[in-house]
């Protein structure tokens, strides 16, 4: 059990440093946009995780590598004290990155000891998190670099070979489903996070969900049509967004001498038609479904219907708000503070993406993001 | 039919005038924040919505009372064309008041020659809609101008009769409802807005909901307990929201020499301990449930569990977001930005309030507002 | 001596009062824009200076009209106590119009009371203070009631009868000035404020000073030539406040199908190219003089100048920064909060403009204002 | 000519990468705030400066190092074309360090290849120009790191031995200058500003200058007085400066546990009582005046008292605003933007600091910044 729970966490802490392997020293210290974080600050911050929640609690005498660092790498647990700003945190050049890494190597270090040493359920639940919590920071690292790079006027390559999935589902027939009562929620043992808890019945009506997701192709229609003009398309809020932010396509897509291109971590590129649409709203995806008299599948649907779909390629906008299951849960303390407080003016979006790491998602997997955002790898499935 | 229907409409109309008859002309034109608007632009916006969407429409060679005025006092329907700034509506002292009564007087005579008339069910129908949107503005006509006056250093009195309602609902017993399915959603002929149409089935658990809503007795004792300095049961943003505007107590409340007060339409008086709690918003009603370690009702609960309960004196947050029911349609055109355009970021609330027009609401009746707001007579009803 | 004061008091204030004779009721109430306060603001601030700084000091048991008023009333003096925040005046309602009248009454009888019963000098340059102030709110009184009307797009009609000056000034010749030392600031026992004091010497070199004022010809010359899109000619500054907020005219012209127009207190009007140019703020000013290969006189320059000008009919942006004089005192207590404390950031204006009180400028007077604000009669002399 | 020119040219130059020396690589391309740029874009922009002037017009053929360079470190010359925005200077991780170090030696070397090829007056004076460019940009690189650092929660330290300045200058004897007329402005063929030129004359009154600067020690009894809560000290603008930061002592200043302690380049350290105030702006030096019942000295009466005092320790607040000379020319096209549009809404500094580039300064150099900036080593010098 150890063993394999050491394995799982070597491999788990090297996939974040391979993630950061294509970066120049100057890459991990920038934050573009408050909600972007540093890849410097990923690193520490994550590291900061199993320090906090358990070699602090579990390590007698543990020695903290630098007294600052709960300062400076706390993210928003408010019961583990006070904390840089969100916006700051592209403001530090020091600690340097070097000093990073070693923090990891130490961190690393002592949290195997203590694994080698110790089999206790509850330090393996608590490393079981925070490797989970490492692979969610994953994810959010190839983002944020995306969104860092994205905006250099240079569009500097960050990974030739990182490709945009093509939609080779050309399967386009849907699915039905039948009226009924389904059950909700994860079951089973395996690690799940505490929003996915609470197993409990919905009914649902009879629905058809495609198969397949948008692709820039349609999406491109849509834009041809005028559609970021139509205020009869969109949310009120968000013809307020596109109009403030005078938004006439998605995010990294630039017209260039009359043709459409989107910045990829491979560079900037001609759209590519066929290939599945990504990095769009809330408000976009809404948009789009109410253009094609469609609309997006509640969470339920999305859930039932997974075992059917082929998912996977992007997270998937759903017109369901993000809020707490019945009878949900919310642990004591610092932990506690990972979901249940952020169910107020988020949407929830199923699936998983090309930057998820493996094995991360499952079709109970709730994430969730505000509606205007859009940094993320996130596409859209109509239902009818 | 006709006579019926006219009878309605000079009642409905000679209410909203009589809700300003306190009001002296200065208090006509002020707008303090941007979501209460001056008592002149209710009067002329109600008014302009039978002129826009019936007499433009159904009247022969009809004579526009002002050609200006649609700019003026079209609210938010893009496909009536351009605005005024809803920010603006208090920078406009003309037209006048007598003007604005002038303009009513003038759509009135021309909407009961019409009625007498004509017989159509369709114009029948945009009366009625027309005759609830002015119910809908007489509440907040009543709301806003509580918060004009409320927010003058000299707390001036509206009606010295305008009486907070007590609660004198002491039955404390709850009511237990079995779990099942249950069909949500308006039935019948009678007037709905097209937001509680699709009549459709949910599941429920059992459940056990309160009879009686929290009081400012009760409040008091959260507020005693240190609630509004302890992040543990606020929400994130409600805990941002509480701290960036430095929020100790419900909107309206003061305390003077150590002793809680509030603004009520009848003056500054002190809190009343008995009487049930108003102008809270949906964090702090989050945030309440959570310290009595109970939950707030989704709306589909309330409305099951509507036939037996006590309601109708305040507004009461549920914990469900405001989105479309299964099935929901948008009328085309202008009406149909009525209410679909607005389901982002909102929560539901259900009831009715002191200031809700007489036989206004219903128990399918689907109210919502933005989480941080809490100038309407809003309050908590609580669920185990 | 009494006589002649109580007279002069009379009739500068009936002048106020006769400025507010053309507005409606609820004229009385709005503010557009933090900088332009309300009509009834200024008739009770006014009336309130006189009160405070007098009645309060002088009148044995005086008895204060309202306690509340102190803090409604008070503009920018810290010694006199907290105030209700310049953004919020124009959110109250309350007091009334009629309330406001009623307390001008009462303090005016109060202050003619005094006046007869006691001839004490230190009262008498009070009450003259007060009456040179009261004349700098009428004129404040007359630009913001343009600002509100202005901003109305109904463009009521204040005052048929207001007219535009034209530049009847023909003369185009310069009065040329020889270089020496020269004394600046007031001489003499008349009244003036204090920055005028402390006359001192000043060395100036040979200056040519035209004449007459710009035209709205000249400036449309200007336009034409495309000087709001050249940033060549604007200080940087100047350059972002023209980008920022889109100008492409001075404040109150509106292009109406190819035509210029502007809104005046008569009403909205076509651009009299004859007429005297006004509404243009420094940095206008400042990129004109630039375009005509001249400069801005300084305030020295204007002073020196003043009796061979024909000046009084706009005032007149000058290249220096409203600094104190070498000896510049400041009064202690709240009266020496009347000009110092604003002695940065901006440009002094010399002359005296149509909405300026009779008798109320003078050669020595240092009118002075943002760089970025036009909303008084501003106009350009050019100097070589 | 051409070798003394080559020479300075290599000494300034490496004087810039010398101070960068004490930099870690995360340290380049952070930007915390917009006034204060990153020292990787002041190495491109100096270089740039000199590519664009010079190379561009009078190298043939010359191959630019990188076209995307004049959008990335053009800092604010609209002649030259658009560029990036100020504040997304530090949203730049690439080009990376090494690469402006590549472009510094590239331009390095084409500019001495121009020096020794050609002996051209023009050249000449534009590589002068651009030196003394960088020069400045030296200053600001010093006090930009320092922002930088001075910001970061381990007050890194830059330099051990970068040691702040005590006042050996006992003598606390004042200069009396008799009335007189003065020559003021740069005479002589010397470098200088174009905003130091035309020599004219003004006339000042009597006067007597301190010789000595304000110590902190000094300024600390101000702040024991309870200045920063005294209104009647403070200019209008300064006191809602100093309200909306709650600004308690100077930039860099922390009370820890009851002491007060400074940010300097070589760590945090006790406020040295002998040592010379710096880092405050002109409201705090005019309120400290204020206070001492003295003022601020006219960039005139310092100009004409130069020779005699000791200075070069801090930049001292003038009590003039930053103006034309009369007779001041722009010249045309970008260089002209170097100094005349900023002429608004800033204050004159005469001196230097311990920051300012050896040679670079003289009694008639004109510094100017906000009154509200003082992350410049900005002091105190006082007159009677």
């Amino acid at each position: 059990m150890s063993k394999e729970i050491i394995h799982t966490y070597k491999n788990i802490r090297q996939q974040t440093e391979a993630i950061c392997k294509p970066l120049q020293i100057e890459d991990y210290s920038i934050q573009v946009v408050q909600f972007a974080s540093p890849a410097k600050w990923h690193l520490a911050h994550t590291t900061w995780f199993f320090e906090t929640f358990i070699l602090k609690n579990y390590v007698q005498n543990y020695i903290t590598f630098d007294a600052d660092f709960n300062f400076l790498f706390n993210s928003y647990y408010n019961n583990v004290g006070d904390r840089i700003l969100q916006t700051n945190r592209g403001n530090m050049s020091r600690p340097s990155t070097d000093k990073i890494y070693e923090y990891r190597a130490y961190v690393d270090a002592k949290i195997q000891e203590l694994l080698s040493a110790i089999s206790d359920t509850k330090i393996i639940e608590l490393v079981t998190l925070g490797l989970n919590h490492e692979q969610q920071h994953q994810e959010l690292l190839v983002t944020d670099i995306k969104y860092m790079l994205g905006h250099n006027p240079l569009f500097p390559v960050y990974d030739e070979d990182f490709n945009l999935i093509k939609d080779t589902n050309s399967n386009t027939e849907s699915i039905k489903i039948k009226a009924g009562i389904y059950k909700i929620g994860h079951q089973g043992d395996d690690f799940c996070y505490d929003n996915e808890l609470g197993v409990h019945k919905v009914y649902v009506d009879d629905f058809e969900i495609n198969n397949h997701l948008v692709t820039n192709g349609e999406y491109l229609e849509f834009m041809a049509s005028g559609a970021y003009s139509d205020f009869n398309l969109w949310l009120d809020e968000g013809w307020s967004w596109v109009n403030k932010n005078h938004i006439k396509s998605p995010l990294y897509w630039h017209n260039i001498e009359g043709e459409w291109h989107y910045y990829s971590l491979s560079g900037l590129q001609k759209v590519d038609k066929n290939a599945i649409l990504s990095h769009i709203n809330y408000y976009e995806a809404n948009a789009y479904a109410e253009w094609k008299g469609m609309r997006l599948p509640t969470e339920f649907e999305w859930e039932i219907a997974a075992q059917q779909l082929h998912w996977g390629k992007r997270w998937e906008w759903t017109n369901s708000a993000y809020l707490p299951y019945p009878n949900f849960e919310k642990a004591n303390g610092a932990v506690g503070e990972y979901n249940g407080k952020f169910m107020s003016n988020k949407m929830v979006l199923r699936g998983a993406s090309v930057a998820t790491s493996q094995n991360h998602s499952r079709p109970t997997y709730r994430n969730f993001f505000n509606p205007t955002e859009s940094w993320q790898f996130t596409g859209i499935r109509l239902v009818k």
